[in-house]
């Protein structure tokens, strides 16, 4: 499969125009735009303007482009479109759903410690307002410990520690966006339907959608919020939310608009019963059949499960490379168990890394906690940047 | 100046795609993308992707295109930049704010009776939560009787009728989206600090900024939300909303991402003193891009006060002629001040009348309440447009 899937990959690597002039490996800050997705951009906003923007005529085609990446987004997320809600970002998609929950004063909000410090801030605002209070799962630790094999273990263990009969929220990434391991989503899900108070599951996929297998805990979260401009190549400022049939019930809306409206022209009209009831106002169309460009682009490569085998292959050989180094700790103890790679420079300052390596057109990020610097790596990436990059540390 | 500025309106009309096949009057559903405007998205975007997307090199050029679009829409407000948040849409910039307000129950919202659904039901949302109480501004009627020049002392009125010792907040349109009224918002403000509860004053400029001067109500509003889509001629998707001084101290965000945060890898760090705290995570940078040349592109053609004039010739047009037909009824007694025509055709379905036209290549609206059709005239509206859409009729 190597060679076919290099070939393929090259074929799609020219797609890229991000990729011709650097050495990328910041995927999972935002990924490269392919031109055929500006392409479809530019044309849906040709289209708009020739049929519409705002005529009778524009309608069916919004539709269209509407429904075509919702579906898209579903089928990736292995549920029905109706549980879809297009979002501008994944911290819209995290925190719209949030605020609408029917909170009671002295509810538990439990938040791994690897969580992006948006979707933590938006949950202490809330507890702030609602009377709930606050506590750490904490995973971090585990995860520079712990082969991925026996992380679930170990985080079930650490769930079990943390719950309390106050609970009513866990907060977990699928794929933590420092250390880069793989939380068991489901296995989480599993064990909060056995807890009296039946907590809400919070999920941050920035970095899974588009680089794993995500149908397993899409639907076993209550809400499971991505972004479209990460891994799955799409342009920023569209993602959406996977949410559970039981938050679709309970959850009101926050942000309101004609979206949100079971009939757009009447106020007093009760939510759509469907994802669209956190949907808010006018977005912007093209984005949509950019992204839908990106996804079948992907999709043209392989399934999720064959694509994930090429990304860690591609993460396990800078992984190895890195173990070579004696200035350099990974965070990881194994090879990552998909495309994200960090690791500490011992004794050199990490932005002035990033600055470093970005004037020789290499470009990693840093994290601030812990302080590391992190590298991703996508279907597109090759062997020889690898070694690039394994060269200029 | 009549003859220069049709001049210049035809040289910007040829700008427009949208406007080459068809005669349209939906500006304030959504105003057409000038082709200098999607080559700019384009451009925008081929730029992140060299020099990004994820990359120390590309910041720069995103700080710069934020700044540039938040200036230009601060110019026109006639406030500082800092006082601009940018949303996606109009409703957003009304109810982000909106939602961060420290309510106390029994607080009471004055909502005119002209305002959009989507706003409506995110207060009727808001008091259900908040245990707040609703009361209606009627200036429907008022509107439909009369002339513009009384129009302020007969607002005032009604207005001090309604207001009573829990009113906190009023909602009012400033240009109306049915009638096409202007509502007197810096009057309206400057009565309500004399209310002991100072209550907030939320404006829905949706069909104002573009179409008319803004500057006076902008600032006199504590929330003075727009977007980029209808009448500035900029893609959909990008909106802000001009905050007071005192909302900006008052109020705390709801959705909250790393946008909103002063240290954006700090969870516990404190939100943005400015507009940016009510901004959330990414959005779609080339947006801003478009938004800005739309921006120039109307600048380009005269101040606003002079592109209002140009405006109510054609509306004035258009009144004057729906005036010599028997079967139509325009919602106001006089000439709009402003570019929205609303009329009723009597005996007539309103949305049959809008299918029978689109047939004719001719684009109108109908809203439902009241229930009536809308024509909106913008600069570069022709007359021969105009005339077309009388004989249609």
């Amino acid at each position: 499969m190597g060679i076919a899937t290099n070939a393929e990959a090259n074929g799609l690597r020219g797609l890229f125009p991000a990729l011709a002039n650097k050495t990328y490996f910041n995927y999972g800050g935002q990924g490269p735009l392919p031109t055929p997705s500006l392409e479809a951009i530019t044309r849906s906003w040709r289209t708009i303007q020739e049929l519409g923007p705002f005529t009778n005529a524009v309608w069916p085609f919004i539709e269209q482009e509407t429904a075509r990446v919702r579906s898209a987004l579903a089928a990736l997320c292995g549920i029905g479109p109706h549980r879809i809600s297009l979002t501008e970002n994944v911290t819209s998609g995290c925190v719209l759903p949030l605020w609408g929950l029917p909170w009671e004063a002295g509810d538990e909000l439990l938040i791994s410690d690897c969580e992006h410090p948006g979707v933590v801030a938006a949950c202490h605002e809330l507890a702030r307002r609602e009377g709930l209070s606050l506590s750490t799962l904490p995973v971090l630790e585990l995860c520079q410990s712990t082969p991925q094999a026996q992380l679930e273990t170990a985080v079930l263990e650490q769930l079990e520690r943390q719950l309390n009969p106050q609970t009513r929220l866990v907060v977990l990434s699928h794929l933590l966006w420092n250390t880069g391991s793989v939380m068991p989503i489901a296995a989480v899900a599993e064990r909060l339907k056995q807890h009296s108070k039946q907590p809400w599951l919070l999920v941050d996929a920035a970095q899974s959608m588009g680089s794993l297998p995500v149908e397993e805990a899409a639907r076993a979260a209550d809400i499971y919020a991505f972004t479209g401009h990460k891994w799955c190549c799409g342009p920023e400022g569209l993602g959406g939310v996977a949410l559970s049939e039981r938050l679709l019930e309970q959850a009101q809306p926050t942000l309101i608009g004609w979206r949100s409206l079971r009939n757009e022209s009447a106020a007093g009209s009760s939510w759509h019963r469907d994802g669209r009831r956190f949907e808010v106002a006018t977005s912007c169309v093209p984005l949509m059949s950019g992204l839908s460009t990106s996804l079948e682009l992907l999709a043209a490569e392989g399934d999720a499960a064959s694509r994930l085998e090429t990304i860690r292959q591609r993460s396990e050989q800078l992984w190895q490379g890195l173990q070579r180094n004696r200035a350099i700790r990974t965070l990881l103890p194994e090879a990552p168990p998909a495309g994200l790679v960090s690791y500490v420079l011992n004794g050199q300052n990490s932005a002035a890394v990033v600055e470093r390596l970005g004037q020789a057109g290499l470009w990693i990020r840093r994290l601030d906690a812990p302080d590391c610097l992190r590298a991703c790596t996508h279907i597109t990436t090759t062997a020889a940047e690898i070694e690039a990059l394994l060269a200029a540390l």
